[in-house]
């Protein structure tokens, strides 16, 4: 170890290879603190050149590496394990945001980029760099590559692999792959880079990313919708799809006991729907042409809603603040959830046709199973990706609570998502939270495959090993 | 060989294996009938147990398979070799729409469904099917998918990658992996899919595909736009993007040169647009509101255009007619060209940044070095992608003049390609025709990469060897 660490400061800076315990530590748990490991030192380098060398001594020492960005995922993925014998790369200071090429709409950033700044660069040109998420203030962009990021704007823009267009990649034998490229059409060969990104750091490191920009619409309008069952909020959806088509950038739902949390933690964050109603549905369209345009499609197509009795109640956000606080209302409830002590979470995905029977036979069976838990159901409906969170009975201990059921709570969700053909992880990756899921999850043959490919790309292990897949 | 031939036939019902010349013929040779090969079975399975079934033989005799579907591609990716040794797989019995899930707006396809019965299949049910190309009326989703095709809505829609969700595929062991799922976020694990698609057949065989749908527009408008200069066209896309965003479903340039070839075979495919100026752009607007909402945004953008100087003409199709006689004086460019004799053909991309640039250099380059060459340049500008292709001077013989300049002009071009960063292969894939090529194209980095990928998922070299990347 001695050896690796005299060749390593020949290639970073002390200050930027830590060792002791004081300073390794804020690197060795995740923002969730649901996950805590232990590294035998957090490396900061700044350049491509640097990551390339240092994968090179780790490859040379058979020395396991954890990538790590904001450390904002919820699964692990980030987190090293308890040997000791990780190190930790940390690419905060590999933050430049190299090139915006404005006649071509792309954004060249490094992996380091606090995904917030990519967003103000963007707008500072009159772009949009679509990606949203909640952690957006310490996320960084090689992180939301690593684990193909989803977030408020798939339903218009995509997943963060949607909006890539070109990686540059360290891999395992410390060569650097320069696929730095802004094209939006590209058949030579595989798709390298749809390979990368969502593999979690264990094919190879992303260390900057060519993503695309599009131009900022003129005019956006939120409004919060009052459903009365979850096949209206579907009609509902369908039917802002068929009128606004593109312009719609945002369906999130909430239901009644999501927000009744909500409110409970944060008073103020109150539902303006009268009542609470099941589900609260909040939507926002986005145009290019002009304020007067799009709310006279938003008031057309609610009118709509009205006849049809696919809505019982809207409001329609006044301002930017009230928009703001439709927006808060919703990222709150994460929030509320963590108040409220342990929870269950599921990210989850269900196609949109067996959503109506997905949440009405889970939530018979959860309530059958479990009496009194509260189910804090809701998400970006729009891509059918439910946070179908299960929070204990109140009057129990959570800790106690969770223990006992967290197994049987998760087979109970997981069995009715596979019974939908949905996904066990919408947004949010694997890392070592759902590894033992996956392989049951995905089928035997997919399941080798992917071994398949970790062993081609990183024969040795190093790369965040015992993530995603284990070899 | 006898008996692979003999295992087969309880695969497979007799009819369905080609041995004969006579039955074999009309799968040698592609379309363009630029490649043809040898092979000593023709096989024609019709579920992907029997392709897994067949691929399980070839594994247990090493016999290389060539999976081909309209057998439309334009690189010879589906054209076998010349050993005789080889069988082609044809996909084209496996044809059955599977679902139409109008809820989850997805349609699951066998890989030996035309694209334009898909097309028609989701247009009766009220939406859109995106993907649309020149060879629609006998290319096979397969094959779009294998190439991952391009076409006309890729600068709304995307490439077909864009637009499937799910996968089925035989592995070369003779698995099937099922990954056919409708889900918009799935990040459980490695994308196998996009490794997949793309890939040409070298790493799998796809069997069917879940595809996106989107609801139909209610209204298209389609125009012809005169700009005197490239930089004009890139100004007059920047503007429609910013103005009419998504409702802009097509923007293809056509230069002078390209429409006189027109002119000369199919003069009733003459420019409308006076005195055919040196760059004609047909703009496509899609709308979800009204016929008078997008009419009325297509003109103001117009005006601006007329007003800032982008533009120096413009002609808006007065009816259906009209639209599709827009489209069909591009679509018989590529015609002309077959009609006029052979040519050279580049199909490349440039970021928007630099193809002013790169179209004024490669010009002056080809006209100083090939004096008397026509440069057929027209392509999907919105999306960077040139059809940049070169017909012999007036007067000359095609085939002669080809052969003596036919590596350099690719030379001069590709050189060009390399400088602006662009790609060598924009839609067409890689296939026999770029194969040697494409390692100096991509790095030896990538190279190796695609190379550790093929070992690992093919490691007899069984599936489609020689095409795109030859281990």
């Amino acid at each position: 170890m001695q050896n690796f660490i005299n060749q390593l400061s020949q290639v970073l800076e002390k200050k930027y290879i830590l060792t002791q315990d004081e300073d390794k530590a804020p690197y060795l748990t995740d923002w969730r603190k649901r996950f805590t490991g232990k590294a035998f030192a957090v490396l900061l380098p700044s350049t491509s050149n640097e990551v390339a060398a240092i994968v090179k001594l780790c490859a040379q020492y058979q020395i396991a590496l954890v990538p790590q960005g904001g450390h904002t995922g919820f699964c692990g993925g980030a987190t090293p394990d308890n040997s000791g014998k990780q190190v930790i790369l940390n690419l905060k200071r590999m933050n430049q945001i190299r090139e915006i090429d404005i006649a071509n709409q792309t954004i060249t950033l490094e992996a380091g980029c606090i995904l917030q700044s990519a967003q103000e660069k963007a707008a500072e040109n009159g772009y949009l760099f679509p990606l949203s998420l909640g952690a957006e203030g310490s996320c960084m962009i090689g992180g939301n590559l690593a684990t193909n990021a989803g977030g408020t704007n798939v339903l218009r823009y995509g997943n963060t692999r949607d909006l890539c267009l070109g990686l540059e990649v360290v891999t395992a034998k410390g060569e650097i792959w320069n696929g730095i490229k802004g094209l939006r059409k590209d058949n030579t060969g595989y798709d390298l880079r749809d390979l990368f990104i969502g593999s979690e750091g264990t094919l190879g490191i992303i260390t900057a990313a060519v993503m695309k920009l599009y131009p900022l619409p003129v005019s956006q309008w939120t409004t919060l919708v009052a459903c009365e069952n979850i096949a209206s909020t579907i009609a509902l959806l369908t039917l802002f799809q068929k009128r606004a088509n593109s312009l719609l950038t945002g369906f999130e739902m909430m239901t009644r006991e999501s927000l009744n949390l909500n409110e409970k933690h944060f008073p103020q964050m109150a539902n303006p729907l009268q009542g609470n109603p099941p589900y609260t549905v909040l939507i926002e369209l986005s145009d290019h042409e002009s304020e007067e345009h799009v709310r006279q499609l938003l008031e057309t197509i609610l009118e709509d809603a009205f006849e049809k009795s696919i809505i019982s109640d809207a409001v329609i956000a006044s301002n930017l603040t009230q928009a703001n606080s439709f927006w808060h209302m919703r990222e709150h409830i994460t929030l509320a959830q963590a108040e409220e002590g342990a929870n269950l979470k599921h990210d989850i995905t269900i196609p949109l046709s067996s959503l109506d029977s997905f949440i009405r036979e889970t939530d018979e069976l959860m309530r059958e199973k479990f009496p009194g838990v509260r189910i804090i159901n809701f998400g970006h409906l729009g891509d059918g990706n439910l946070h179908y969170n299960i929070a204990p009975p109140l009057g129990t201990d959570p800790k106690t609570f969770n223990e006992t059921n967290e197994k049987l709570i998760h087979e109970l969700v997981y069995g009715q998502v596979e019974r939908c053909k949905g996904s066990i992880s919408a947004e949010h990756g694997v890392g070592q939270l759902k590894l033992d899921d996956l392989r049951g999850h995905k089928g035997e043959v997919a399941h080798d495959l992917m071994k398949m490919l970790k062993t081609a790309l990183d024969p040795q292990n190093i790369l965040n090993p015992h993530k995603v897949v284990s070899i």
